[in-house]
C-alpha cells in the first residue's frame, strides 16, 4: 500500500516559535517514514496549497532542523486568508482536494489561531463529505493567546518573555530620567481584543512601584478620568509612569482609542493607542511623554525566546503527527496545566470544531478591580510561561539565523485562477 | 595631606552600558585609594551636585560592580540640565563649589554627549578662575553616536546591535507574510541630527535583498518621490520592503516629517516619522504597512549588549580616572581606532574644549550616492562596533538586573533653592 503523503502549512501571524513546531512535525513525521510518505509544506499556507506552490522538506539535515526551531518568521511563508464556507464556492475547495490528491496527501497540519483551526473544522466536514481520504490535525499558534481550548498558546510565552523584559529594561531607564514635572513612558503591544501581551508586561515588576503601573487591556473600557487620576497618583509618588497599553483598547460606547484605519476589505487595522494615550496625558497632565510600539519586534526576537515555549511549540508539532497517524480528524494538540509550581504541562488534543473563531479573553479574576493592572492570579498563570533561556548562536554580532533553500514540488496540475 | 574625594554623575539620556562606565570609574578610583579619598556619585547628574545629594559608593562590592556594569538604565540617575554661561549665572557656580569644596571634590567625573562636555569645559574654566583645585574631566556616552573626537561612543555600539537585530528579526516576520498587496515595514529609530543609528540597521542584510531595503537618514533631505520609486521597485521584486527612519529626518527645505511638539522650554520633542513615512506609502501606493517604534527599548537593552561596547564603556571610565589623578584638566578619554580586521582601538585624551557643543553626523562616503541606504566604507565602520556578545543573568524568566540602596551622603550645606 502506498504510504500517504503531509502537508504542513503556516497561517496568519507568524511568532518566534512557529518554526520550532514545523521542526517538531518534520523531525517526528520522520520518525514514523512507516506510516508517511514525503513530507510536504505549502508556501504561504493554504494559498500555496490552492497554487500547488509546495516544496519538499527532504533537503533540510537535522542540524537545519535544530536551527529552523530556533529562527523567528515563518519558514515556509505564512498567509491571511480565509476558505469560503464549501456551499458558497465549491470550486475552491475542488481545486484544494485536486491538489491533495495530486500530491498524494492523505495528512494536512494546519498551523494557526482562531481562524486557522476553523479552516481545519472546515476541511475536516469537506473532506468527509467528499469521501476523500483525509486527516485534518490543527496546531496551535499565536502571539495573543486567545485560543480556547488550550491552557496557553505556543508563541505567546515568547512575546510575553520579549515584552515584560522590554518594560523592565525601559523602566529602568526611565528611573534614571526622572525629572521634576513628571515622565511618562507608553508601550503599546499587540492584542485586539485579548489583553495577554499587556498582562504579560506585569512580571516586569519586582515590587508594587516597579514599571508597569497601569496596565490598559481590551477587557476594560477605557475610563479617562480613573487612567489619569491614577498616572497623576503614580508620578507624585514617584516622578514617573510607566504604562502598557493593548493596541485595541477602547471606550464603554465601544470606540477605539486609535485612530481607525481600514483597509480595503474592511478590516480595522490598528495602532496608535499608545500615542493616543501618551499624548493624553500631556495635554491634561503636562508630564514629558515617550511611547514605544514594539510591533512585530515583540513577535520576532527569536534572540530572546521562552525555553518553556520552544518546547511547548515542539510539543504540539511532534503531538499533531501523533494524532494525525491515529486518525484523530478535526483536533487540535493542546496544552493543559498540570501545577503552577513546579510548572508541570502535557499535551491532549481537543476538537478544533468546538473552539474555532472564539477568542478567549483575559478572566476578570486576573484583572485588578480598577481594571488598572493585573491580579496576583495572573501573575500566577503567566510567571512560567515565560521562564529558561535559549542561548542563540551569533555571527557578526547578530542572530546566526539560517537561510534554506528549499526545493518547489514539480507541478503537476494546470495553474490555477482563484 | 588629605585625599582629595572623586565626584562622578551621568547626564543627558541614559545607555546600556553607561553603569558600565560607572563601574570603571569606581574600580579604576578603588585601586587608586593611595590618591583618592571617597568615590561619591551625585543623583541626576549635576542636578544633584547642585543640591548634595550625593551618594557614598562604598557600599557596593565588587560582585555588585560587576553586576552594576550589565545593568541597564543610570543607576545613579541622570538629567537634562545645561548650567548658565558663568558670567550669567554666578551664583549657580558659587553653590556648586561650595557643595564641591564641603565634600573635599578634588575630581570630577562628567558622563555624558555634547551638551556635558560643555559642562565639563565650563566647570574646568570656573575652577581656574576661582582657584578653586578641581580636576575636571568628561566621559563620553551617547547612543547617538555624534561625539566629535572619539571614533565611536559607548552606547552606541549596543544601540546598533539591538536595532540590527530587531531589524534582522522583523524582516523575517515580514518574509513570511508577504502578501500580493505589498506589505511594508517601517522601523522608526533615534537620531535628531545624525543618521548613526539608522545607518547601524545596515547590517542586518546579509545579500542586496536582505532587509532593510531602504534606510532615511537626517543628512539627506527626503526626496518623497525617489524614496516612493525605490519602495515601489522593492516590492515589485521582493513583495515586501522594510525601512529604517531615523526619527529628525526632514525635507530638502528643513522641515522635519514628524508631528512637531515643542515642550514648555522651546525643545522640539520628535516622533512619529516612522508612522508618517508608514502612512505616505499606504497613501500613496496602497500597500499594507506597519510601524515600530522601539524608542527607550533601544537604548537600554541589556539583555543584548555589544561586547566591543562594554569593554570601552568600563574602560573609558578607567581612562578618565588615570586622567584625572595625572591631572589632565579638561579632557575627554576618547575611542581610538587602530585597525577594522581585525578590529584594534585604544583609548586617548582629547580636550573637551575642542569637542563641546559639536554633532558628528554621518559623513558622505558612508551614504549610497541616492541617499536612501549605506555604503560598504559605513559597514567597515560599524560591524565590529556591535560584535561580541555578553551573556545575561536571568531569573524568573527576566534579566535579573541588580537594585542597590545607595546611602546619601549627610548634607553639610542649608538646602539650595535653583
Amino acid at each position: 500500500m502506498k504510504k500517504a503523503n503531509l502537508l504542513y502549512a503556516q497561517s496568519g501571524g507568524v511568532t518566534a516559535v512557529i518554526n520550532a513546531t514545523a521542526a517538531g512535525v518534520i523531525e517526528a513525521a520522520r520518525a514514523r517514514s512507516d506510516a508517511i510518505g514525503a513530507i510536504l509544506a505549502a508556501r504561504h499556507g493554504i494559498l500555496g496549497a490552492l497554487d500547488e506552490a509546495l516544496v519538499d522538506t527532504r533537503v533540510l539535515t537535522d542540524e537545519d532542523l535544530r536551527r529552523l526551531a530556533a529562527t523567528p518568521g515563518g519558514a515556509f511563508g505564512s498567509c491571511r486568508f480565509d476558505l469560503d464556507p464549501p456551499d458558497a464556492n465549491p470550486a475552491q475547495y475542488d481545486r484544494l482536494f485536486a491538489v491533495f490528491a495530486a500530491h498524494d496527501v492523505g495528512y494536512f497540519l494546519y498551523n494557526g489561531g482562531n481562524g486557522s483551526m476553523d479552516t481545519v473544522a472546515k476541511l475536516s466536514r469537506a473532506a468527509a463529505a467528499r469521501g476523500y481520504p483525509l486527516v485534518c490535525v490543527g496546531v496551535p499558534k499565536t502571539v495573543d493567546n486567545d485560543l480556547e481550548g488550550t491552557d496557553c498558546s505556543p508563541g505567546f510565552g515568547s512575546a510575553a518573555k520579549y515584552v515584560a523584559t522590554s518594560m523592565l529594561e525601559a523602566g529602568l531607564d526611565l528611573a534614571a530620567m526622572t525629572s521634576r514635572v513628571g515622565r511618562t513612558f507608553v508601550m503599546e503591544v499587540m492584542g485586539r481584543n485579548a489583553g495577554w501581551i499587556a498582562a504579560a508586561t506585569a512580571l516586569a515588576a519586582r515590587d508594587a512601584d516597579g514599571p508597569p503601573h497601569l496596565i490598559l487591556m481590551p477587557e476594560v473600557a477605557f475610563d479617562e478620568g480613573a487612567f489619569l487620576a491614577a498616572v497623576e497618583a503614580t508620578v507624585a509618588r514617584l516622578g514617573y509612569c510607566a504604562i502598557t497599553v493593548s493596541e485595541g483598547i477602547r471606550r464603554a460606547d465601544g470606540s477605539f482609542l486609535m485612530e481607525q484605519h481600514q483597509d480595503a476589505k474592511g478590516h480595522i487595522q490598528l495602532g496608535g493607542a499608545g500615542q493616543c494615550v501618551a499624548r493624553l496625558i500631556h495635554a491634561r497632565l503636562g508630564y514629558k511623554h515617550h511611547w514605544a510600539i514594539p510591533d512585530y519586534l515583540q513577535r520576532a526576537a527569536g534572540h530572546l525566546l521562552s525555553a518553556t515555549d520552544h518546547a511547548q511549540a515542539v510539543a504540539v508539532g511532534r503531538a499533531a503527527v501523533e494524532y494525525a497517524l491515529a486518525g484523530h480528524d478535526g483536533v487540535m494538540p493542546a496544552i493543559r496545566r498540570l501545577g503552577d509550581a513546579p510548572y508541570r504541562w502535557d499535551v491532549v488534543p481537543v476538537p478544533v470544531a468546538a473552539i474555532a473563531n472564539l477568542e478567549r479573553r483575559v478572566p476578570a479574576d486576573f484583572i485588578r478591580p480598577d481594571g488598572l493592572h493585573v491580579t496576583d492570579f495572573a501573575r500566577r498563570y503567566l510567571r512560567p510561561l515565560i521562564e529558561g533561556e535559549i542561548a542563540s548562536r551569533f555571527s557578526g554580532g547578530l542572530p546566526d539565523y539560517p537561510r534554506f533553500v528549499l526545493p518547489t514540488v514539480p507541478r503537476r496540475l494546470v495553474p490555477h485562477r482563484p
